[in-house]
């Protein structure tokens, strides 16, 4: 024996986590011997909470702890635009924008055949019965700028194509700050494609 | 609002752990959304049995489940010899190496004026009362070659230096593998003055 069992059976629970190998579960294992109880009570708490208590949000598909969610009941927010994101990181990255006040449609993934991931896989179904909706005016495709995220935007656009929604797809190009001597040749492309007048 | 509650919690605690920022926080906290739930709730479970059911050995002070540890009852092990480490991670990385028989005695740190840290606040006064026992011969100070690792061993031997028991400080040198170029001046100096005749 290595470890005392209470020991290694943390390690193991940590190294289950993505990018933790067996020295860093080790190390924070060890470190949690010397937390607070409170601390790792909470912890404790914090893991099952986050696994039990949230659910997907029946119109949007984000994660929840409420159904529906807050975005989705949110009175302040514009109703009539739609903005489809892969997964509930994106709608976090886009609100930590503070720039976007419509509602969002989570697809929880993006078509993969490659993957066996189809249409039929994502969150695409509840979209099609939120569009029927008077209200939705525009739908903007956010999905990632990857094969899969263009595929499934192609998918979701010529899906709404005959309800005649606005369905347009966010910007690629130069980041902010980037250095056109370092982008790639995509980039740089879709960039020179996407030129607007001054 | 950016998470939901019960994921915003789960965040905070992964933030608690050493090296762990806000991005690899969210990051493992979504992970732990796609996890089984039986392996959350071992997770939860081994963060509180690691706190709760470990405590230190009253011989030896390392960490243990069980009081004495098993490595204090085992009577296939050599009881003449005791190694002094800092800490449990030290009797671990010994115990990997396979060659050493004996007893450890874990000091749970090193002396260091710079932090507070005396010699009344680290393992060291049931070290003399194991040392009392006429079965042990040898003294191993295999602290960290450091300045508080340096000190603890010195402070240690001239504390055992009456008895008249055999203390030992482990080897300072080249690496195994290592190259005489890259090492440091200090490690090079130790090589020299710790070299042996062929």
């Amino acid at each position: 024996m290595y470890y005392p069992e209470p020991i290694s059976k943390l390690i193991d629970s940590f190294m289950k986590l993505p990018g933790i190998g067996p020295k860093t579960a080790a190390r924070l294992a060890f470190f949690v011997l010397t937390m607070k109880e409170d601390d790792v009570l909470s912890f404790s708490k914090a893991l099952i909470d986050a696994k039990r208590n949230l659910s997907y949000c029946s119109v949007c598909g984000n994660i929840t702890d409420v159904d529906p969610c807050h975005i989705c009941t949110d009175k302040q927010r514009n109703h009539s635009i739609i903005c489809v994101v892969q997964d509930t990181k994106d709608v976090i990255a886009m609100e930590k924008m503070r720039d976007f006040n419509g509602m969002y449609h989570v697809l929880q993934g993006a078509i993969s055949p490659m993957d066996g991931i189809g249409p039929e896989d994502i969150n695409v179904a509840s979209l099609l019965v939120r569009l029927q909706d008077e209200t939705v005016q525009e739908l903007i495709l956010a999905t990632n700028s990857t094969i899969e995220g263009e595929a499934t935007a192609m998918y979701i656009s010529r899906l709404v194509k005959p309800s005649g929604i606005r369905t347009t797809r966010i910007a690629h190009g130069l980041p902010v700050g980037g250095d056109l001597e370092y982008a790639d040749e995509v980039t740089l492309s879709k960039a020179m494609e996407g030129r607007r007048e001054l």
